[in-house]
C-alpha cells in the first residue's frame, strides 16, 4: 500500500482482492460467492468505475446484514430447451449463478448459433458489462438486460413503474478490447440524483418529476417522485421491453414486483436477468474473420470523425490500472472498508450513509 | 369508391389491393412479390401509416423503373445452424423473403426456445412492425432491426455513418393487439426533415447538423449535413449495435456500404435485416399463460397513469379501418397512382417529386 495524492491511497490488485474477501467473508458470504463478487468488484475498480468498485462492499455488507441476500445460495442450472439455459440463483448474488451457467450458454450458442440464459431469483448490485465481456471473451456477440426497482415513469406518465433497466451489448474485436456499451434506460443513474441531493445542487430538467408529476430541479423532490427515461417515448419503449423480456418472459419479477418484494428494506433489486449470446459462425461459417474486419471499418468511421467508442474511457482506465498493477481509492473510503473487514456491523444501513465515494459513474446501473 | 371529405377518397380494402397489384405488375414486379408487397402496403394503409401505405407505390414504381430492385428474385432459404435461418432475397424486396422464411424461423424458435432469421441481400422500403407482428401472431416474442443509408452521425461526430436504423419489438397479448414498438434510432425520420424543407419551415435543434457539423434549424442544410440519433450517446450506441448485428454479423452491408452500393441512384437501402424470435415456452414451459398475465399488469400500470402504449394510435386506426372495411386517401395521391396503374413510367424519379402525401408518420423508417 503506497500513498498517492494526500486523500488517495494506491492499492495493488492483490490488496483489493484481500480487502474484498475479508469484508465479504466477515459478513457471512460463502466462499464461492466471495470469489465471484470479488472478481466483479475488482474488475470495476480496475476500470475506475468507482460506483461499482470497492464502494459496493459497503452496499453488500449492508445487504448481507439486512438478510436481503442468501449468503450461501447454491445456483441450480436447468436446461429446458436446446438454445435456452436457466439458472436459479436461489436468492443469492447474480455473479456466481452467471459464472456457473456461462459454459453451458457458450456451448449452446456455438451449437445452435444463438442461445439465451435466464438468471432467476438473484440479487443485483453490479453493472452488466462484466457479464457481457465474459460472453464476448468466447468470440460471441452478447446482449444483456435486467429490470431493477420501479423508480422510473413511462413516457407520458408520472409514477415509478420501470426500473433503471440497463441494456448492455458486446461485440468481439481483434484488439485487446471489445466493443461494449452498458447504459441505463433512465435519463441518469439514480445515484447521480442522490449525489446532487447530498451536494445540495439542482438537477437538470428532464431527469425526473416530483410527486405531482411536475418537472423538477430539486433532487429530493425527484427521489420522492419519479425518474424519467432517456430519449422520451423511445427510451420508455426500451425500458418496457426490458421489463418484459427480463421479467415475465423468464418467469421473473418486474421492477414494480421487485420493489414490492423488497418491502421498503432498501435492498438491491431482486429478480432476473436475460443474456443472449450469438455465435457469428452460426451465420457466417468460415467467413467470420472477413466480416469482423468489416465491422472494424465502422469503428474507424466513428473515431475518424471524433466520436468516441462506448466504454473507451473505461478501457483507457483499465490500461492505466493494468500498467501500474493497482488502483487509487479514497482514503476515507478505505478507512470505512477497513472497519468493515474487522467486525460484523449490526446495521449496515447506517454505514452506507457514511460512504463518501462518488456513487455515480457513467456505467452506473441504479 | 365513395367520396369522403372533398380532397379525400374512400377506398375499400379490395380496391386498395387491386390498385397495388395493377401498379406493381405494371412496373414488372413478379406475381409472388406483388402479393407480398401488396399485403405490407395494405397493412400500413389500414393502420393509417400514410408514409408506408399506397404512397409507397410511387417509391416502388420509381425503384423498379431505376432497376434498383430485382423484380422477379426468388428467395433462397439456407439452414446453417439449429437456431439460425438465412434467406437470400437475391436483390428483391424483403417482404417475400421474409414470408418464405417465417415458417422455418417459427419452427426453430419453438424447437430451440430462441432462433434468429437473417434476411440478406434485400431492398427495404417498409416499416419493421409488419414483420414483428407476423412473428408475434405465432405466440412468439420478436425483435427486428436493419441498417439503412449512412445519413446519421454518431454521438460526438458530425458525418453520416449510421442509418436511421429502426428497432422493432413485439410481445404477444391476449387481446386483439400485441405490444409493439418500431422506432428509428435517429432523432426523427428522414422524411420529416424533407417535409420541413418542402414547407420552408425550420427544424428543431437536435435533429441534425449542417455540413460543417454545426447544429442547424435549416432543413436543407440538415439534408446536406447529417442527422442525429435520438437520446444522445445512448441512441448512438443502439444505432451502432444495429449496424453490427444486422450488418457484419449476418454477412451484410452497413449503412455506409449500402449508400456506397446505391452510388447516388437514390434507391431504397440495400442489405440485411435481423429478426430474433423467442418462444416463451422455452423458458416457462406450461406456465406461459400465468406469466403473460403478469405482463398485462405492466401495461395496466402504464395506461393507468396516462402513459400510452406504443402503437396504440396505429391500433386505434386499424380498428376504425376494419370497422368501415376500407381507408381514406388523398384524391391527389389517388390520381397519381391511377396514372401509374395505366402505363409504365419511363423515369419513376420524376413522378416521385409529385407525391403530395405526408411522408412522415411516427412509424416511418427512413
Amino acid at each position: 500500500m503506497h500513498s498517492a495524492a494526500p486523500d488517495m491511497v494506491q492499492l495493488r490488485f492483490d490488496e483489493i482482492e484481500a480487502l474484498c474477501r475479508s469484508v465479504l467473508r466477515n459478513h457471512g458470504l460463502s466462499r464461492d460467492h466471495v470469489e465471484a463478487v470479488t472478481r466483479t468488484i475488482l474488475a470495476a475498480e480496475r476500470d475506475e468505475c468507482a460506483s461499482h468498485g470497492v464502494y459496493r462492499l459497503i452496499v453488500c455488507a449492508a445487504t448481507l446484514a439486512k438478510g436481503a441476500v442468501v449468503p450461501d445460495a447454491v445456483p441450480e442450472i436447468d436446461d429446458p430447451a436446446p438454445a435456452i439455459v436457466r439458472v436459479d440463483a436461489r436468492g443469492g448474488y447474480a455473479q456466481l449463478a452467471f459464472e456457473r451457467a456461462l459454459p453451458l450458454l457458450v456451448e449452446k450458442a456455438r451449437t445452435s448459433g444463438i442461445a439465451a440464459l435466464a438468471i432467476n431469483n438473484c440479487v443485483h448490485f453490479a453493472a452488466l458489462w462484466p457479464e457481457v465481456e465474459a460472453v464476448v471473451d468466447h468470440g460471441l456477440v452478447a446482449l444483456a438486460c435486467t429490470p431493477s426497482h420501479a423508480w422510473v415513469a413511462p413516457a407520458g406518465g408520472s409514477k415509478g413503474l420501470f426500473g433503471t433497466n440497463p441494456l448492455a451489448f458486446g461485440w468481439p474485436r481483434p484488439g485487446p478490447f471489445p466493443f461494449v456499451f452498458d447504459f441505463a434506460t433512465s435519463a441518469v443513474a439514480r445515484g447521480e440524483i442522490e449525489l446532487h441531493r447530498r451536494a445540495g445542487t439542482p438537477i437538470p430538467i428532464g431527469w425526473a418529476v416530483d410527486e405531482d408529476g411536475k418537472p423538477t430541479i430539486d433532487p429530493a423532490a425527484a427521489l420522492e417522485g419519479a425518474m424519467l427515461t432517456f430519449g422520451g417515448h423511445k427510451g420508455s419503449a426500451l425500458a418496457a421491453m426490458i421489463e418484459l423480456i427480463a421479467g415475465p418472459l423468464i418467469g421473473d419479477l418486474t421492477s414494480a414486483e421487485s420493489m414490492e418484494a423488497d418491502a421498503g428494506r432498501g435492498g438491491s433489486p431482486l429478480g432476473g436477468e436475460l443474456i443472449v449470446a450469438i455465435d457469428p459462425r452460426g451465420f457466417l461459417g468460415q467467413n467470420v474473420a472477413h466480416h469482423l474486419e468489416r465491422a472494424e471499418k465502422l469503428f474507424e468511421g466513428m473515431t475518424a470523425q471524433g466520436a468516441r467508442l462506448p466504454s473507451s474511457r473505461r478501457f483507457a482506465a483499465r490500461q492505466r490500472s493494468l500498467a501500474r498493477g493497482g488502483v487509487c481509492i479514497k482514503r476515507s473510503l478505505l478507512e470505512d472498508l477497513e472497519r468493515l473487514r474487522i467486525a460484523i456491523q449490526p446495521n449496515g444501513a447506517s454505514i452506507e450513509g457514511e460512504g463518501s465515494v462518488n456513487q455515480a459513474a457513467p456505467d452506473s446501473v441504479t
